[in-house]
């Protein structure tokens, strides 16, 4: 940790601000410039927290020079951690097989917005296992911004999911939304997605840490990567390894996309974490045209994975018709990437 | 409800999408122009999202015309609703005098970020009170960035809080994090803050909305105003009509704060609601150095309300020490706030 | 253009802007609804500024219909426009070939931020072309945000540039920052380069309307779409039909990289606009390890060319070493790019 | 500056790095940790760019410590330096009295948008000086972001805004767009405007800098602190020691502006430079009636000088109406803003 002193700082502050350290268990190194006095400190700086120490009087900035997060990090692990989606549960039937996330081949997640009825979901989990996707996505529980939009079939959606693995053999990835639901879904669900707007909701981020279910964690709308990993931190920390994290856009000021697709995330993170990474062109364009175009890019860039929405019928759906993504439009879309993954070495 | 369609529509098309909106209960009024079909709709677009219009094929962009809160809007009421903080509770002492906000008189709220023990937390208590604020704020449940800070004293540190309010009279404003807290932080304090994080938590705004105590909401650090407002509706909706708004700075490119403080949105959201609006330059500037100005800004411009961090010694701060006021410099400010408010016609 | 008037418009008032419309030559059509009065106006909205009208009383928000550009719209032409760059000039040798960009074959733009000396450039121009890139661009005049850094060699680095081209004929691209200077750039160059700071200095654009040369055209780094097309249509609209767009990060939150690269502005552009868009991973990501991911996602989702940053020894770059590629890392990158481009049905 | 090395660097590479910073003639302090190496540079970092470092493999990251900025920070000067606007010149008559920026009394700066024509500028410089402005801002040469927008009168623009001044003793400020033009724009006015899309236009700062007029400096709309200080030391390196620097709204996601008005940018922009701080909450909201109490604010927080919009009839303004006062509305806010200023110690 760095820790810059202000412009005629006294020898008083100075030591004060020393000995602070020292009492944080940091041995300070002083480093006295004609200009300013500036304090390299050995030690653990994940346990202090910049905000902290830029209280003490004389402090102008605090430079932190290891990442705060550890499990998450690239350092646990050379090799892209692979998660395996599936396997029994208490809704599960036995000798369901698992899919791989975060190996050599890319793995599409496909599935309508919002689980709206049980034919309209039976008949896309066919449609996409059809096409090639290896597992289904779809809400039951869905966060809305207005109270007065759909907010989703809760269990019984949960239960045309189940129905819809047993049908298909794709492992269900669903959202949950708050502690209280997550024996609830994990009894139906192969996997557990925590959505953008829950990305910092820390209690839920704690509980999920001690399912036994892997967890999709998508990027917060204006979370930094540091912030997203530590998110994945929460966690990881409570004893679940299995997170799988998602850049799905982020808020910025461009108006002609409902989100800014912030794909050099998707390498910058595969550098930082050994978690898999995957990319969602649904919501990180929010514009239907847009979805084909940059899943390609995705891929090119490196992403293990992505998540597509795809309906029946997307003018027809209760939930982001508008970035959604029908049948036929997404089996063009697959035999368009495949030769695309092939040239970034990745099987689809 | 208007509905651009792209130019070069066919017959067919145009035909389906006026059929779609008389589906959904709209009259559309046909505008054909030289370069493009245009569709002005009447009806309450309120109970159809732009996003599911934007799936009909044809149709290249949709512009909604009312706002889409209801309970939240200035069309309920002219005046700024006044709301009473405090009042008998199940730890509350009969006789506990209210404190209004949305009045005459601007509502200064001080206190720790955190209730770190009971010492500080009374000795704060009193020390704000004698300097002139009007409630006391302070977490008892902290949402951290990681899992690896302190997250806060949870029921002991409202029990501090419920003996700080005996021993001052101050009501107590304290943050809930989870829908399963509610009766519980209820029971002790007279306000439910919820927090910039769980601004979109909707299953924690809804449970509030069933909540007989205020509501003191953030922004989100990325919410438009409309979001806002429709997380407030989220809570008035469920029955709950005292909802404080609260700006407490948005996320941005810059770097020299911790948020960018968007004060405009106070005259602008005091236009659109009837609700009173408040403003936390702590958390609005991120810099100790910065709260001063920041505040007698945010009067200036018709803030309802104030929340301050003030701490004995911001330096051991476990938590946001960086943007902390001390005793003597929170007394400076509620002196120098005097006559500014006054100036805009506030009594402090 | 839609105008909506505000809930509770006096007879009077919405008169008064009915009779506005007219008097600027539109054709309003009044649309009475429960809650507010609406205006859907026939007319050529390009003319008219929406901020004009949001200043008539009553008016509370305007909503243009049409895109306010023309010559650099889809409209023009359904194709892309293929400009050629090179061709004969005062400093170009008869006889020169010259460069399709827009077409089929993936147009790669390589060289140095700066020309810093005549051996660095000769030497780089060789590299890039022996690695199959199609034209050379450097900088001679460098907009630097302090003055205290190196501001460019002016016209000894066009010297060297011209050199360069007779050398290995790749045509030559630069950067013009004043009006004074376009002719003597385009004596020297084939293509007059406006950085991403230039792109709304509109006396610039205007000079380089007059010019003959092809002009690439930086997006601003806090411009919008329709900012970017209409600073094209500065520069079409002055006579010189050869304008190639180019996507090299916006300003946003993230501080993982130096902007965050918008890569679906590449499709949404080639949607509007049948000028060709090119895209610079070197700027917009400003990382070294993140040139070649970030390369690929933009041909991915459809870049007619690529600029990209090469310096023969990057840690001595006198600007922007930190996202730099060197020889080998670049002659890697075309090799790791042509499957890709093949995928997408590009040539390299 | 502090460079941080990658962890598992080798021997060689942190050797190398190593002698490379003293080959830049740093005296590096080398601090080996347990994960990574850091090296503690003493001497001027501002010679050095940390993209040229952060070329350097091995290099993780640099955090320099000296701001850039030399000439503009606050080690000049711990007064505010006073301007002088006015004093005579080549269309200036002898006698014309200063008006001093930067002291005890506010500077409020107010005009129309645009000198659309003789009459309506003679008539608002009246209406403005009676209102107790304290000099006159219109513009001559308008960036207008559409070629097909009104571009402003030109020279016959800077005739009538000397003939205001000469009217009513205001010294007149308006903005100059190229190099080109400043002798011509110094001739008839007082201070020269750099608007915000110019602020990183190198060359017209250095031209500016070599003028004897006062300059004022708008910040660019997605520009740091750090930025808008470096476009400062441009026009001070070049020798002309008067600038005024203007916060006028920076470009983030919020939609119910046009601008979001990043007011603590001026306690912050206080604390680091000696130069004088305006605010303009016209272009700062966009929004007429969100003007008045923001200009309050603005006051509030420590602003030396307001700019503000005025034009005999907004809705028939040809640039900004949306967000213009009429006479009326300035001579009202003036009135209020009494108090307010004198409660912050300062003098209308």
């Amino acid at each position: 940790m760095i820790v810059v002193l202000r412009p005629g700082c006294s020898k008083e502050e100075i030591a004060h601000v020393e000995a602070h350290l020292k009492d944080l268990g940091f041995i300070p190194h002083m480093l006295y410039g004609v200009e300013r006095t500036v304090i390299a400190c050995i030690g653990d700086d994940r346990v202090t927290t910049k905000e902290h120490l830029e209280a003490v009087p004389g402090v102008e900035r605090v430079m932190p020079v290891l990442a705060p997060y550890k499990l998450a990090s690239r350092e646990v692990s050379a090799k892209t951690t692979v998660m395996e989606l599936g396997g029994p549960g208490p809704a599960v039937k036995p000798g369901t097989r698992t899919v791989p996330i975060g190996g050599e081949k890319l793995a599409v997640i496909a599935g309508p917005c919002s689980v709206e009825d049980r034919g309209m979901l039976l008949e896309t989990a066919a449609a996409v296992k059809e096409a090639g996707a290896v597992a289904l996505r779809a809400g039951a529980f869905k966060p809305r911004t207005s109270p007065y939009q759909f907010q989703g079939l809760a269990e019984e959606g949960l239960q045309y999911l189940a129905e819809a693995r047993e049908q298909t053999g794709l492992p269900v990835i669903t959202e949950v939304l708050t502690p209280a639901d997550i024996k609830l879904v994990a009894d139906y669900a192969d996997c557990l997605q925590i959505g953008t707007r829950n990305m910092q909701n820390y209690l839920l981020l704690r509980a999920c840490g001690e399912s036994d279910r892997p967890v999709l964690l998508k990027r917060g709308m204006s979370a930094t990567l540091e912030e997203t990993l530590l998110a994945a931190e929460y966690i990881l920390s409570g004893g679940n390894r299995n997170v799988l994290l998602c850049e799905r856009g982020i808020r910025t000021f461009e108006t002609h996309v409902r989100n800014t697709f912030a794909l050099t995330a998707i390498p910058a993170l595969k550098e930082k974490t050994h978690l898999p990474v995957l990319a969602d062109p649904s919501h990180g364009t929010g514009v239907r045209r847009l979805v084909a175009p940059m899943t390609k890019a995705a891929v090119a860039c490196g992403a293990d994975g992505i998540l597509i929405e795809v309906h029946p019928n997307p003018e027809k759906a209760k939930t982001d018709g508008q970035q959604t993504l029908d049948f036929r439009e997404f089996a063009q879309l697959m035999r368009e990437l495949k030769p695309l993954a092939e040239a970034v070495g990745r099987k689809l």
